[in-house]
C-alpha cells in the first residue's frame, strides 16, 4: 500500500514536505508541491487525515461563530476567511441565529479538538460559560469583554460616535435625536459619547425621548413615518447603523422630505447602502479587525503571526448632513 | 479514564446515544442529551473526535466552495448553513477569489475524507476536473451542468430573464439594451431569451450594441454616465443584476434623469438594495436552491432527504419601469 514515506521517496523530497502538501501549508516550493501532488493522483493515495490529525493534535480548521450575517459580519467573515486560507487554515462557519444551543455544537467542537480555535464575532451564551472553554483552545471575540481568557478586537464606538456627533455639530445640526440598536454592547459607550457632546456644547437633547433596538432598514422605514409625524422634529438623526439610516432617508425622500435640508441623517459602518445613497456615516475597519482577530489566535496556537493593524474610525462626509 | 462506557453507564443510556450527543446528532431526546453533557462536563471529559471519526468514516461537514461574498451567494450560504445544522452537519467555507489551487484544497479534503460532501457555488477548475472528484464524495453545484456525477440546482434563466423583458414590453419599452455579466454561464440563456422576445414582438433592438462584463454598482454608475452621453439613448436597460441596477438608478437620478419617465430600468435577483430603491427586479430564490442542494447531498449520503422545493423565478414590479 502507497505510503507517506513511499511517496517521498519517489518525489525525491523529504516526508515532512509531503506532509506539508497534504496539509495544504503555505510555503511549500512549487514544484515539489505540483511532484507530490502529482504522484498522489497517479497512486491514487489517500491521507488518513483522522489519522494525520490524531497524531500532530491539529486539525488547521478556525471556527467562526456569527448570528445571521449582516453587511458588516460578512465583511468580517469575508477577510477573516481569506487571511486564514493565506496561512493554510480553512474556516468552519456556525451561524447561531442567537441560539445557544448551536452555538454551543462550535465550543463543543473546540473541546474534542475538531476545531483549533474560534473567533466569535457575536455571543449566545452567557460569558462565562464561553470563558470555560477557552482552555481547550483560544478564543477571540469582536464584542465587547475585558478577560485574559478570551482577548477582543472589539473597538470601543464611544470614538466613532463621538466623531459622527462632532461633525453633525459641524455642519449645524443641534436637535439631534439618537437612535440605537438592541444589543447592550456598544450602546452604553454610544451614550456616553452623547452626553459628553452636549455637555461640551451646551445643547438640550432633541426634545423626544431617543430610540434602541432599531438595526434594520424596515427600523428606518418606520422611523421615517414617526419623523414625519412630529410637529417639533429633530433636525438631524444618528442612526445606529447605515441599514437604518438607508431605510430613514429613501422612505423621508419618497415621502418629499429634503435631506438634509429639512433634517441631517448620519450612518455607522460604511457599508456599500452608504455609498450608493451618498450617506454621511462613520467608517468602521472591520476587515482589519478580522485580519487582527486571526493574528492573535495564531500567536495564542504558537505560531508566527502577522503585526496587528492600528484601527481608526473615520468619518466620511457625503450629501445626507 | 473516562470513556464513553462508564459515561453512558453513569447517564443510564446507551452508547450509542452518548455517541449521538457527542457528535451533535438532532432527535436527542432533550433529558437524555443535558444528562450526558453534565456528566461530560463534570468528568471532564474529552472525546477522541479524530479516533471517532476514523471509525464511523463520517465528519458531518460539508464543504461551501463560493468566490467571494455578493449578495446573491451570502443569501445561499445563509440558508444553506441553517438546513445543514438542523440535521446535525456543519460547514466549511472556501472563499477561492477564483484561484483554483484554494478550490483543489476542498477537493483534496473531500478526496481526504475530512469533508463528507461538497457544495459548489463558483467553480475556479475545469468541470472535468471537479468531476474527477466525484468518486470521493457527492458534489453538487449552482451553476449551469449536465452531468450524472455532479448535480446542479442551476435554474436556467432564460425563464427568468424572459419574464422582466415581457414585463418591459407591457410598461411600453421597445428599445431595450442587454447589459450582461461576464461570466459565461447565463449569458447564453438571457441572450437567448432576449432573441425569442425580439422576434416575437418584431423589435429592432435598442440601436446600440449589448454591454458584457457589468456586475458592481460601479459598472452601474459608469453605464449611468455612458446613457447620459447618448443623442439616441434606449429606453429601457434590462440590467445582469440589482447592484448594476441599483448603481445605474442612483447615479441617474443624481443627474437629475428621471426613471422611469425618461429610461426604465429593471435588475435581477431582487436583493435588500432592490426592495430599498423600489427597483423592478426578478426574484430569485436563492435560499430555496440553498435548501435543494443540500436535499440532493443527503440523500447522496444515504440519509433520508426532505422533498426538494419547486423552484420559479416572480417578476417584482415596482417604481423604475
Amino acid at each position: 500500500m502507497t505510503n507517506i514515506r513511499e511517496i517521498a521517496r519517489l518525489a525525491g523530497v523529504s516526508t515532512a514536505t509531503v506532509s506539508r502538501v497534504l496539509n495544504n501549508h503555505p510555503y511549500v516550493n512549487e514544484e515539489k508541491r505540483r511532484k507530490v501532488l502529482e504522484l498522489i493522483d497517479r497512486l491514487d493515495y489517500v491521507p488518513n487525515s483522522s489519522a494525520t490529525s490524531l497524531k500532530k493534535g491539529m486539525t488547521r480548521i478556525v471556527g467562526v461563530v456569527s448570528s445571521l450575517y449582516t453587511a458588516s459580519s460578512t465583511s468580517f467573515i469575508q477577510a477573516f476567511s481569506l487571511i486564514a486560507q493565506r496561512h493554510g487554515f480553512n474556516i468552519m462557519i456556525f451561524l447561531t441565529d442567537q441560539d445557544p444551543g448551536k452555538e454551543k455544537v462550535a465550543l463543543e467542537m473546540l473541546r474534542s479538538k475538531q476545531l483549533d480555535a474560534l473567533v466569535c464575532l457575536h455571543r449566545a451564551n452567557e460569558w462565562n460559560f464561553i470563558e470555560s472553554y477557552a482552555k481547550y483552545g483560544p478564543i477571540v471575540t469582536w464584542q465587547r469583554l475585558v478577560s485574559d481568557r478570551i482577548p477582543s478586537v472589539f473597538m470601543d464606538q464611544y470614538e466613532g460616535y463621538r466623531l459622527g456627533l462632532e461633525h453633525l455639530h459641524a455642519r449645524g445640526f443641534r436637535r439631534i435625536l439618537n437612535v440605537y440598536s438592541s444589543r447592550g454592547l456598544n450602546t452604553p459607550q454610544r451614550m456616553r459619547a452623547y452626553a459628553d457632546f452636549a455637555a461640551a456644547h451646551e445643547l438640550g437633547g432633541s426634545g423626544h425621548p431617543d430610540f434602541h433596538g432599531k438595526m434594520s432598514l424596515e427600523d428606518g422605514e418606520e422611523l421615517a413615518h414617526w419623523w414625519i409625524d412630529q410637529s417639533d422634529p429633530p433636525d438631524a438623526i444618528a442612526c445606529s447603523n447605515d441599514d437604518v439610516a438607508a431605510g430613514l432617508l429613501t422612505e423621508l425622500r419618497r415621502r418629499g422630505v429634503s435631506v438634509p435640508g429639512e433634517v441631517g441623517i448620519l450612518g455607522f459602518d460604511n457599508n456599500n447602502l452608504a455609498r450608493l445613497l451618498d450617506l454621511s456615516t462613520v467608517h468602521y475597519p472591520s476587515d482589519k479587525q478580522a485580519e487582527n482577530a486571526f493574528s492573535i489566535l495564531l500567536d495564542r496556537l504558537g505560531q508566527p503571526a502577522p503585526q496587528p493593524h492600528a484601527l481608526a474610525f473615520e468619518l466620511i462626509a457625503r450629501q445626507s448632513t
